[in-house]
């Protein structure tokens, strides 16, 4: 099973943790809004995923997880960077605790960097996990296997 | 189920008749080599889906649907086409019957014109067909929820 | 001095010998109505460049400098991908003799292949051959100092 | 004449003011680090020019015309901005005054918004002061015309 996000806060809408979105096939977009493959393929990708697709399905969630110049990617702006680009899913803001750079569900799904994308099937279990922005042919079979799945499969 | 493809001649690798592919995905992507949407969009799509996916899982096959300028998109013109573009996959040309400028197989399916996507699932019935080629990732989603089916599903 | 260019018909508009531009800075671009990076680069850098310039000041013209599978790259052929491709621009056909399979253009300019650039100032000298199309921020930097000569430099 | 920017501090070099730069073409860059069109537009169209011309014949100056969202928006992040982006040419901090949002520099200068371009010749004259980024192809042309013209045209 996936486990769960480990949230501080949630922007832009409802919070959105997984156990929320069980029976939907969930893509998780995690990223820092310095890092350039994020903000011109990781994010884009994301946001195109979220428009064409049915949000009763499939949930976009953004997850910022910030590994690093943490001081200058807080909250206030992550917002102004959420409304800047005009984000259309929830994002949740991995928590760090005491001198650990890493946040918490970083750790915890081993992200080797920033974009990494994680896709959980609609029973909870986590399907994919992958460092980068792959091609969207790829992206988009595999998410059409996982919604083409039953809640109940297996 | 999808009317078998009526094709006088198959070039690049071997005939492709889609009785010889029940129990795959197939993508028959309808063009013509002096189309421009096709040049751009439509083949480089259907060069993607072929050399991303498992050919025992997924056929891609090419329609040459000749409905104008006939003269000059004859067989050898489009056998420089395939060589000069790499096509990975086969390709049949469409048959013409006298006195009828669109191809047989093109009327059968009703086409609007070039290029156009077909797909056919596992088991043979026709399960999309539209005309352009669409965004990668819903292809992608498209395909994807086509792969996931059983050779005996319903 | 550039050699005129050899051409045994001119299509798309008033023929446009380099002797009739005198004047103008000239932009040849050589391709082949099949070759791949004609088409995807060369003829529609070629486009933009007829579409953002003042036709007084910079004159765009196509050579067709076939040098293989002549039989399906002719005038009938080539007029088909003139009017399907919105050339704005004159073509010109490279005139082929007796026993060679490369155009007397061609030759005369020891073009490499195609797609190839030549840019002719205005006093008709040739100041840049090239094989392939370079990026635009080149090409405009090259063309806006050929603009800013006067016609009777040196 | 080009009036002078107005800067705190020049990051990633030494200080770059247009009076140093006299003899030498000049694009300035005004951006703001979270504004979208500025990351995937205006920044990479400024690196480009960057790599591709000649130093000694055109400077490249990034200038920070923060007038919303200051707060996210300042030093420390601009540093990060400018290490993870890779930008190769300085940037300089537009000036902020009491009670007014927008900079020194980019009022002085009439900048509607970012990011905008402005060029400056070899004499130190502006030339063009623009929104938005354009064509390459168009600021390519616009550059040889500045590069070809001498330091003492006029």
């Amino acid at each position: 099973m996936a486990p769960e996000l480990d949230v501080t806060e949630w922007l832009n809408g409802e919070p959105a943790p997984l156990s929320s979105l069980r029976g939907k096939v969930v893509m998780v977009e995690a990223f820092q809004m310095l890092c350039p493959g994020c903000v011109s393929h990781g994010i884009p990708q994301a946001q195109k995923v979220h428009q064409m697709t049915d949000p009763d399905q499939l949930a976009v969630v953004g997850l910022h997880t910030v590994f690093e110049h943490h001081s200058v990617m807080g909250r206030d702006a992550l917002e102004v960077f959420i409304s800047e680009y005009r984000l259309g899913f929830p994002v949740g803001i991995d928590r760090h605790i005491p001198d650990d750079p890493i946040p918490v569900t970083m750790r915890r799904y081993r992200l080797q960097g920033t974009p990494s994308i994680l896709l959980i099937d609609r029973q909870g279990r986590l399907r994919y996990s992958g460092f980068g922005s792959g091609e969207d042919l790829n992206l988009g079979m595999t998410l059409g296997q996982l919604l083409a799945e039953d809640d109940n499969t297996n």
